[in-house]
């Protein structure tokens, strides 16, 4: 599958280096077509990794993931361009984080709107899925690295058919066992995995350790 | 221990009666000192239960807890009386939800604001502890109804002897175990625990039950 990736920082490396290591194709997109960051990745990662502008990479991603800062997010997507998105999908990995007042950081979408919810809005053919937000990188791309792969990903969007290929991206590439994967419906659900960032940067400070998530567990 | 309650609704009543039950004296309070609901609480709980106004119920309890609707708490503190809360511990275990634009809730103090630090500005003197207020009051009062008892529960507040107390109050009546009771630090961190309602009210529609918990996993 051929796979876009939005963004150079450490989500987008890890996402893009884990979907390259099972054999798609990859193309990591920034506002330079000659990113230096990018660059070494593609060395890092061989033939199947390239790179390119947003709007390369959303060009060249059957699947697309849109992998920057949030507060960089719109901005990347418009430069991605519309043409280039429209009936994709597009996996918002992003989270409103606003450190402009320090630690623990704000949201600067919150409440009665999300991030999510906006890059729907504002890409009205895309079909946007909300996913992987809640949890740091490496477990994204390895579950089974704590509690034997026994915690929860919370995913969200407006287009069914799009949130079933996610689960199954996850599944099949990074082990995720769909069981694990609750569907809260539709795209505003976002609002409730993003306000999921306050307390998980909290319990990071708590707990010493980026590496943990959270289970829902009942009987 | 004697204990207060303010609040007449589930979450007052399930506290109370569980606390009754571990042969604590408990005062329900609320606005009027003869409140209907309290009146058929007290009947059903014998000896050890009574009722009385906000400000007898705080003026009782060495320990108080804020149970009322959140879009009532303040008020409900205000009546209960500073005087009578001064150098107490209050746990609030209350949450600022909106419900005027219908479900899902909004929550009317949030990103950098809480419930919990609002009530401790207005009361400096009391020692506000937030907890409780992420699970189902079934649970807060019987861990033990799921997954073991093994699933978490998040405290907060300035005081760490407060916190302490009520550490062992949840694990000697409600037989929370200590390891399960994640401290996240000052009041300020009620900005990360009421920012859960907003994914627990959505899992509490996908799964079809409020009879589930968060566990943090690690390795």
């Amino acid at each position: 599958m051929k796979i876009g990736i939005l963004g150079t920082g450490m989500v987008g490396e890890t996402l893009g280096t884990a979907m390259v290591a099972k054999g798609h194709e990859v193309k990591m997109g920034s506002r330079s077509a000659q990113n230096e960051k990018a660059k070494s990745w593609v060395i890092q990662n061989g033939q199947y990794a390239s790179q390119g502008t947003f709007a390369d990479a959303a060009q060249f991603g059957e699947v697309i993931f849109s992998c920057t800062k949030g507060e960089h997010a719109l901005e990347a997507l418009n430069l991605a361009d519309k043409i280039n998105l429209d009936a994709k999908i597009l996996v918002d990995v992003s989270n409103p984080l606003d450190f402009s007042t320090g630690m623990p950081p704000t949201l600067f979408l919150v409440n009665d709107t999300s991030l999510g919810e906006t890059i729907q809005n504002s890409f009205p053919e895309t079909k946007v899925v909300k996913a992987l937000n809640t949890l740091t990188c490496s477990l994204m791309v390895d579950p089974n690295k704590i509690a034997n792969g026994n915690h929860n990903l919370f995913i969200c969007g407006n287009n069914k058919e799009a949130k079933q290929k996610i689960k199954d991206i996850l599944n099949e590439n990074f082990n995720w066992k769909k069981e694990n994967i609750i569907d809260l419906g539709d795209i505003t659900n976002s609002r409730g995995t993003e306000q999921l960032l306050p307390i998980w940067i909290r319990l990071m400070g708590a707990l010493g350790t980026a590496d943990f998530n959270f289970k829902v567990v009942s009987n």
